[in-house]
């Protein structure tokens, strides 16, 4: 995989201190919010040209794509930039469970309030 | 409003340098995404006491409470801890626009990829 984001996309990019937006990854359908991540301008970029959701890893300061290794990868259908360009909304179809714990999404386990 | 988050909660907050974690709102019911902001523990005991949803501005670097001056208030229904303890989801009844554009949600004007 080679290339460079689109500079007319990262020129609309608000990043953190350490280069990054947020992503937030919605199953296709039925709406479900699975996971948030986050993204460098490269992981975006592998992200809009392959399809699938690729993210930064701000603990192992890399590069993964979603399900390499669990299998667990996701599908982008769509990816939407927010109104002040440091948050990315990924649509996608997601294989297994979103969430590195075997949950379906990051957000099942722990509910503060209902 | 007086009081702190509860400390079996705080305990379980992963916080950003700055003290903060991720938060999304999301529509109850269509499961639209509509917005993702910060909160600090003050903004979460808030939200989640009072179910009206408050966030923590970076720029300003102060409580808001969602439709203040818009409005557009938030009505939460639902708060869940993801699976680090960085973000919050909020299922909300949102009044009016999310966005402060007049958008319906802030991933409504820029597409990236469909």
């Amino acid at each position: 995989m080679t290339g460079v984001l689109d500079p007319a996309i990262a020129a609309r990019l608000k990043r953190n201190a350490d280069g990054l937006v947020c992503a937030v990854a919605q199953r296709r359908g039925t709406g479900e919010v699975l996971m948030v991540a986050w993204m460098n301008d490269e992981a975006l970029h592998r992200t809009l040209t392959t399809r699938r959701a690729t993210y930064y890893s701000r603990s192992r300061q890399q590069l993964w794509v979603k399900g390499e290794t669990s299998g667990h990868a996701q599908r982008v259908h769509e990816v939407r930039l927010d109104c002040d360009g440091d948050t990315v909304l990924l649509v996608v179809d997601q294989e297994g469970a979103a969430c590195h714990t075997g949950d379906a999404t990051c957000f099942d386990a722990d509910v503060l309030l209902s």
